[in-house]
């Protein structure tokens, strides 16, 4: 009963498959074999656009921090939720690929940024060459907890940035949650809502290591293919990342994978709700569950098998609060839970409340 | 007919399979998982040292840097030869992951140091604070022409090192060649004869994405780890480069391939010499084979279907030299290279001579 | 009336004088003249500490940055109080001289950090690579809001820092303020309180342009050197520098200077708070003053023509607010403002009220 | 006797009472003050270009960096002479500003740039993100070595370096001595002949630290402002700059005090010429003699007092030769040096001869 991470899995098997398939044979190196280079139409036919780019890295790390370098000068501020993973989770990597740019922080529940708080801070930014100027805004589509932007949330906090002439970026890690949860296009929450550069997730969602910079804006495109290179993240064997992600978009093999993960975080938290002493801290629009549980509860699961993270407090809405008796934790499920780990977890919670 | 490197293949029949049976079920993220784990120890038997720290990333050019990053600090200098990898090929990655230390050149027949080069730069730099202090010297092994430095030769290269007080970085990307050649332990070219960090190749030797940096001094070791994760090469499935390290390593599997490529290396050398007008720019020592042919010969046996890279003539010893109606070219055998292919490759050459 | 900045003024006269005396006759340059050499006697005397070294820059941004470079990683961590000068003025330097570090804020009326914050951040911090490690703590003396540290603050702080592995930074842009009313011993607010690094400030307070760098810890100094050329802040004519601050040190007019701003900003205090309608955000520690004034009285004195700076809130106590028809403001007194111009303030802030 | 450097001096009488003049009064800080806003019309006016922007800065290798920082991205090659100062004697400033671009080292005699070499050089360049791509030419006007380039050859230069793309730096901290050489408009020699940003100097022709950087393409002043900030090179007090430079310009001070430095040379490369034993390397073009004196002469010269360096052979031209029993030395006059001090140091070597 892992509802550690959705990492915690290996590949699914249509992308083990295409990666013991394109294993076969002599390809060019660095990326010029064919299926990288097959890549770029795939990609434009996936999102509807002519003209986008597409860089394959191994980790959402590397994306997200690609992406930001070609967005944010070494003087610059990239906005983004305080919750967010590229400021909290990944070791200072925009900061290492930026050259030392600035992440700075907003607010909003559920770490889904609150486009007031986004205008506010931009309008309180002065002018003047003391402070780091704001060139970017970066969201999580889902956020680090879970909720989901719709096209208009996108593009309301899209159009905010552009007045001030930022650019947008999305940490698309857990991409494919969000479209299939909204069931909409998937330029609808990307480039057509503002998005400029996506770091495209596959990880958690079925491959075994693939990721892909998507960079709708020429001209942002220039500089990433000698700095993901210059990092190391320009692989000799290029097959290893276009196989799982031709793969991985194959018969909308994506979206099949996240609707499974998003409707077993529907049945869990139903399941959860239903036991006393406990509710949500918010919604679930993705497949991260944050129930705040009973601490004996808590407690109950973990001796039982369950294996889940504590979760901070901070992205409580304004109002709600955790009790002394009580904690806020993270249940994920992935492609690959099967329902009778939800129901065999759902069972032991009902046992031990 | 590609001997254009020792990328353009896929994975070897035991690392696919390493990997396909290490897809299974849920282990923890991020290297925490037991197949990562038992890496240390695994490279401990190997190399025969007890202390010894593995860092596994999934390129060459992030195990270079991130040793170097770790060796020299941002206003250090790294000597290395002129035409290393790390100063040619790898757009400026050192230079990145140090945060601006150069590299320096020093010079040698075949991309092998001389000694009294080395010896030479060194006492010739002065300590001032106008110029930036030597802080390690980084050797290839095998060089990036294919030759090798036997024990003694890597002691004395670090001797010298270090009586400057430097450190020193061994590039092993062709490790497994040079060890397979000499018929020594991996312990004595390395650690032993002096060096302090290690990039350990396998990608080129029968692993998809796998090498590892090794690292025989522990307090260079303190800042590996955070520096990893910032630079995006800390993967979430550590089992993929897991599985295939220790495959490499299983039943001297890495020496098996190594010396396949060598041994054909050799036979392709034998075959050329033996065809008119055909010389070595100098000799082989481990799957890289440097002739001089003819213009007309070179042609020739690219229009049959041979693929394979020119060469700079930088490389080339005191007095050698490539006539107006020649050209150095590079050819490169692999683990997985058919005798069946050198044979082909022979036979059209004494056809286009 | 200029109540804007410290820095508005020129160099006091006995600083200009030193400077013209210096200029006379060759001498070595960048930093080999006997001026720059027997500054460091000069230091170790000031402080009582026979080891100090000590490395003149001409801006408080490269003391402040070069001292944070020798103190913490790439990857590291600095904290400092949310409005600290080095994370809100200086545009990034800690994080372009660090290659990348971050500050993290801790919060404290008046912009002095609240030793009970400081305990609680490091307890949270996990050890994880997915963090950045902390490495240092910087405390302003005064802060950026004119409080000070006595010795037992300043200890207290220093040692939670070391007891959780991190080296302590002084910015002492106002440090003569600081010592001058405290009436301790340099060395007692500084080393003594366990201070590693601290820049030391001149400029605000009777210099023209220098500072500087003073090391108690050798072997954190072995860096700066290198670091401040390839920061282009070794100047060529070291006299400039080193000229200015023996004049500062001689004769304790660095604290003559600083008892005078001291002295006027109790006087404008004083003065102040006598008047309706007005009332002190926090005590006057140092030379600045930061009233809460009704805003027709603000608006009044810049019509007589005062000239300061409004203050941002977030410093005010718990509890303390400002009203809808107020405004924190900041007004500063230097080594320069004459009584008179403190009197017809004043004067003019009576008959505005 | 001191020849080492035209940094041995302090400023010029009227440099000093500039600066004496500008330290009364109150003036606003970081460069808002009006002595620096008159700066940018009074360089226009010197430079006939009517829009350039100017950054002053305390150093030249503050210049230089932040020049090339603006002008280079961190992956990117700027092609400069082998023995220029930014790559010999900058303890890597380009590197640390560039956030780690590499500079490429181009030949010629005297340390000016060959045109040949510069197109080889470009030409061999491959377009691949292995290698980092060229963005910038920097030359040296004066050259390290003495050497001028007239109009049409910074013309050529520029012109090679524009059809590949490349912006133009000019490092002109000895500008003064090759305009007063050539006797041309400074124009001619900078934008007019193809010059995006130089590096203005004035420290070693009569300021005592003051240094601009003029801007002639306005995108690329974008970035400046900000890299000056954070990079520490804003002063508080900039009317120390701003002094400096405009008494520099005033009246011609800088181009006589240039001439009068280059009337020097001249006459100390005229009296060495004639003294048996010695020849001079390459010509005299600007205040730098370079001579190649008898072993005895040069010990004879410094047992009498005189003050100077030895110089590194690779600046050569080809086929000239530096004999066992002989040095190559560099002898530097300044605007401050006397007659008659080159006058003894000739006699001496009269009487060493």
């Amino acid at each position: 009963m892992n509802f550690a991470s959705d990492n915690v899995t290996g590949a699914s098997a249509p992308i083990l498959d295409a990666l013991v398939q394109a294993n076969a044979g002599a390809m060019p190196a660095y990326g010029e074999d064919p299926l990288t280079a097959s890549l770029t139409a795939r990609f434009r036919e996936v999102f509807e656009h002519p003209e986008l780019a597409v860089y394959p890295v191994a980790t959402g790390t590397a994306a997200n921090a690609l992406a930001l370098a070609a967005m944010v000068p070494p003087y610059g501020l990239c906005l983004c939720h305080a919750q967010a993973h590229v400021t909290t989770d990944e070791c200072g990597a925009p900061e290492f690929f930026t050259h030392g740019a600035k992440l700075a922080h907003l607010p909003g529940t559920g770490a889904r940024i609150d486009p007031g708080a986004l205008e506010a801070a931009l309008a309180r930014l002065p002018r003047s060459v003391h402070r780091m100027p704001a060139h970017a805004l970066s969201l999580s589509q889902a956020s680090e907890a879970g909720l989901v932007y719709a096209p208009e949330a996108v593009a309301r906090l899209s159009g905010i940035a552009r007045r001030h002439g930022l650019t947008v970026h999305m940490d698309g890690a857990r991409l494919a949650n969000a479209v299939a949860r909204l069931g909409c296009r998937p330029a609808e929450i990307t480039w057509r809502a503002g998005v400029d550069v996506l770091s495209f997730g596959a990880s958690k969602n079925g491959a075994l290591a693939a990721e892909a910079i998507v960079v709708f804006r020429p001209d942002l495109a220039d500089s990433i293919a000698y700095r993901r290179k210059r990092a190391g993240h320009l692989l000799s064997k290029g097959r290893l990342l276009a196989a799982q992600l031709h793969a991985y978009l194959a018969d909308d093999h994506w979206l099949a994978n996240a609707s499974h993960a998003n409707r077993l975080a529907d049945r869990l938290a139903r399941g959860l709700r239903a036991v006393a002493g406990v509710r949500l801290a918010w919604p679930v629009e993705a497949n991260e569950v944050f129930p705040i549980l009973p601490v004996r509860l808590a407690r109950g699961l973990r001796a039982g098998g369950a294996v889940f993270y504590d979760w901070p407090t901070e992205s409580l809405a304004p109002g709600e609060s955790v009790g002394e008796d009580e904690v806020l934790v993270r249940l994920i499920t992935a492609f690959s839970t099967p329902e009778a780990e939800v129901d065999a977890l759902l069972a032991l919670a009902r046992d031990s409340a």
